[in-house]
């Protein structure tokens, strides 16, 4: 642990930087130095300052760290993991990108940009080739990457096995999300308790996007979305943790039920992202009970990182139906992120 | 009430027999007069012998019942509504129509039988023309009619009412089913507290199956599944009453938003199902907030036999992404049943 | 419903607003006339500005009723019910009751307040000879009576009827709170699911003294607090509505529980409080089984008015032990206030 | 793990039994070589035959092992882990206990034998001197041990220690009790959804009686009972795991707050439990937040071991009121009795 890559955690004391900071105790490569916070928090410590909710208990090391402004200079580090809100998220990233620093953001602002990659490294590691176009497209000496969206995770990381051995063509997905996925204090309980709200702002049109982004291909310096189409319905259900997708896929070639098993079941990263830290094991585990995967039960699977598949059955419409659960706000987010740093400092293209 | 025909309750001691119970309790036409159980009840008073769960306190009237045996000798009545399970019902069931009585069902032992009606008034009215087959073809002077499966409910009426103006071809349908559909003591409360369950037993192939035979029309004397495929997949969620299914269709013609809304909200139960004292009203509600229906807010319209849409929007690979709302225990089984009831009363085709 | 008294509901958006203005719907003896708001809100119609959630849809009649400002003049009735937050109900109250209205309130502002009653009719109907004096040392024409907080109010009922017959000496009270106890948004819903909080901020003091101050005298002009001592734990669970309480009591004759129970069951309001449009009926149930009351199956009992009582049992400490149960939103607030209203109208105390 | 003492689990399919197995896994004294289960189960593997329910998935190392009867023989250990329920204890626990073999039980079934020891290495240590007259009451060469009720368990630690400084006279005690506590099935869903029951069948009775057995004295060899007294109040709550108490305890000697803080943090098991496998770190943990402990962010303290109190503060009545928390399946039941396993091979107490 000697010689860590010291590393800040910008918006450290919202719900997903209490993850990040939660996560990164310990981590083999990356040592937590700075802490940043809006301005009413600057000057206090961490522990002074911030409401933790996370069951396991605050971090000793960063208890008496001193919250400092979301700024460059005030962080002084070569990477930093974002959970600012998206809104802040443009101004504040941009500004640590422009002063040589990687960011891996939680955030959805550049998302869209078509020179920022929403990495996911068992998806596509190759798409960090995007990162010497956006420093030179955006003349920033660092740069941003993003994690996808909490509910496309799980279910691209699937649609990828699969569209590679038999080409997905349309899926249809349903998900049942967590309220942790709508930060804190998020959904009133009033609102969730015996009930479900068949609803959430923006959230069907990103997850009918992005995993088109993260399965496209970089052609010519150009990101190419991939060809399939979704069509996402998108609920909260009184779940703390862990996003549950019902998905239907059309396929190329149809797929028997036992090599649909087997390509999820062998799937795996790309070499280059396969022995870092957070490195999901297995990358998938498909189920063998006929009523799983589970939040309650399963979302921890792979210490949180690996996305679990279940019930492969034939589709009346389509192919094949499948469930698939991956654990929201560590592997679609704080975790997600900090994977894609290690797969960054692997390649060599983070300066520290 | 002075001449209300008299009527029992088949297992009436179950969470459905008791929902029965309280829904017949002032009903107009109806009169429970006798309440059949299983050995070990009979000679009790329904008092005595019925653990009661619902939130009204048991109806004065039926307190002190005996429970008799579930024999057409000891109901002796005309008409029973029937909570059997499945495996009890084939021959219980039979039973009574072979003494002359309407059975009027929640079990599914005969919805797959092509004479008996899976009948839901607003949907398939006109298929009580199969009761004459089914009672020349079984010998029975009486006879067996079921309500559909609790899932299945809601979104029929919805498809139905679209299937008139645009044609359905095609419908996904992916089901958050309450706890209450799985009877008492059914899910245990470990398996559903902070969780979902993405299976439930034999569910998935009901209701791919049932809407299409409700929307079949009867040709020559016999039923013609309705031509539309579907594909479902079935979800617990912890939720105590109310069935949210999420439905993408594809028609023949594409309708706008707006015309597919003014159908919904316009649709009619035939003539001879509008005004009985059932008659849900209205038969459908479009909701227009955003974020509706959701169950413990809107379960209840129409006291319970309203079938709740909302957020009808476009589907990128169908046409129409919507939500169905439907109460299981009262419109998808005991209240079903007794409109179904009051529908062959008025048809003048049960004989008291 | 010809001559029905004009009210108005003050801060009528809110959730207990609601719970007035929902309450208040064809009610025999008043007429919601006027809805006052927040400056943001006036001039909108309540059904533009107020985001209903209650079960219930909005009535009808009060949908085109514009927002007006809190202020006796834009409301312009006798009577108004308020569902201000307490710190804003210290001046806004008073000016109601300056201007010669009588203000029912369920803000806990004016509780402490040696003139103000804290009144619940089958309680402390007496105590509404505070109103001349208060009226004299305020130099108001109208007046302000407010009813207790949510937890304080089953238990009162209780502790009353057992205190008229065998003296209470001291008690023990440990509650299970509802989440509508703490408004909306209130509880986020991360912090309930799956938990219990222990915490509810300046609760206890409130429940240790409210009930004496109920169950006082009124003696010289002077309410003097009941004797009585309290010890009271307050703890928010996962449930919607009703909030129950765990009570040991000692007192100063010890009752054998066949007394306690008759006591209870037969507990009647004072003569003037008895027919009254919101008189409980019975003001205290006693379920005979052994694991009532429960929230969700006896919270509606005597359409939420009456006081549930369960489990009465010998304490080894004290004398006996029993459970408490009152809905929290339609008793402990709104519709508690609509019961004073009803017994001050009853009295010839309010000028219309 | 060379030469780890090989032990059974008896019962080890149901919810008690798998959280012995899953404790067991990888433990530095004890190995895992025989699991028990009923008639219908032998024969089977571990992995066939039971229905895991943990959030870790199964051991490996058990998935092979056959099912055997309950008996010595098939068992053919030194010590066995009980999950029996109550009813089928007695006579198989004592047949262990027969046959040399040391019980260690979380079945109820011997708590009220004033020679066996409910034993918690923190509080009672010294009470395993009546294992040698139990051993010559009952002419048994081994012996049964059991681990307390798990609503007794935590109350129990605290009051000890405040017992040692300040002498217990009476305490008050609610329970908000988790679904676990019930074993699999236990409580339907439609029970505790948006409910409380305030109800548990026996268990007030025990955590009335059992702190008093644990906190009493071995005097001449006979087990003499604490003084103090207790009233208890136990409820259902819609959590999963961790027993929440509400305690008001009366002293000998009044404390004041920062003292019984104190006495509370540094408390310590005697010498000889300090230091084995399962010894919680630290023995008591005081939360110093307001709104603390709460279930689901505290119960896993000390890898659910530790016992947390938070909430010191002046009772009316009493002189402290405070809250307790303690996981239920895991200290509450299989971890309490591995510790109390690895006491007795400590002492030397096991014969292997």
């Amino acid at each position: 642990m000697a010689n860590r890559i010291p590393v800040a955690v910008i918006a450290a004391t919202g719900s997903v930087g209490q993850r990040f900071v939660q996560l990164l105790d310990g981590h083999p490569w990356f040592e937590v130095v700075a802490l940043t916070g809006s301005e009413g928090r600057v000057g206090q410590t961490y522990e002074e300052t911030c409401h933790w909710m996370l069951t396991d208990s605050m971090p000793e090391c960063v208890r008496n760290i001193p919250v400092v402004p979301s700024t460059p200079e005030a962080a002084n580090v070569p990477i930093v993991f974002s959970a600012l809100p998206s809104k802040y998220a443009t101004e504040i990233e941009a500004a640590f990108a422009h002063a040589g620093v990687g960011v891996f953001t939680n955030a959805g602002a550049y998302r869209r940009d078509p020179t920022v990659p929403i990495l996911v490294p068992e998806v596509n590691a190759d798409q960090i080739e995007l990162i010497p176009i956006q420093q030179k497209e955006k003349c920033w000496p660092g740069f941003i990457i993003t994690n996808p969206n909490c509910t496309s995770m799980g279910m691209t990381v699937a649609l990828k096995a699969l569209d590679e051995a038999f080409g997905v063509l349309r899926a249809f997905a349903v998900s049942l999300q967590a309220i942790s996925g709508a930060g804190y204090p998020g959904v009133a309980s009033l609102d969730i308790l015996d009930n479900v709200i068949p609803f959430i702002a923006g959230e069907e049109e990103k997850v009918e996007w992005e995993p088109r982004k993260m399965i496209g291909k970089v052609v010519d310096g150009q990101l190419k979305l991939a060809d399939f189409q979704l069509s996402v319905h998108t609920n909260r259900v009184a779940v703390s943790d862990g996003h549950t997708v019902c998905l239907s896929v059309e396929f190329e070639r149809e797929p028997d039920l036992r090599e649909a098993v087997e390509v999820l079941s062998q799937y795996q990263a790309p070499e280059c992202a396969r022995d870092l830290p957070s490195t999901p094991d297995p990358v998938v585990f498909v189920h063998p009970d006929q009523d799983r995967p589970q939040p309650r039960l399963d979302r921890l699977t792979g210490r949180g990182m690996t996305t679990v598949v279940g019930r492969i059955r034939p589709d009346p419409l389509f192919h094949l139906k499948m469930v698939v659960l991956s654990h929201n706000t560590i592997r679609g987010a704080a975790g997600g992120s900090i994977y894609n740093a290690e797969l960054m400092v692997n390649e060599g293209l983070v300066v520290n």
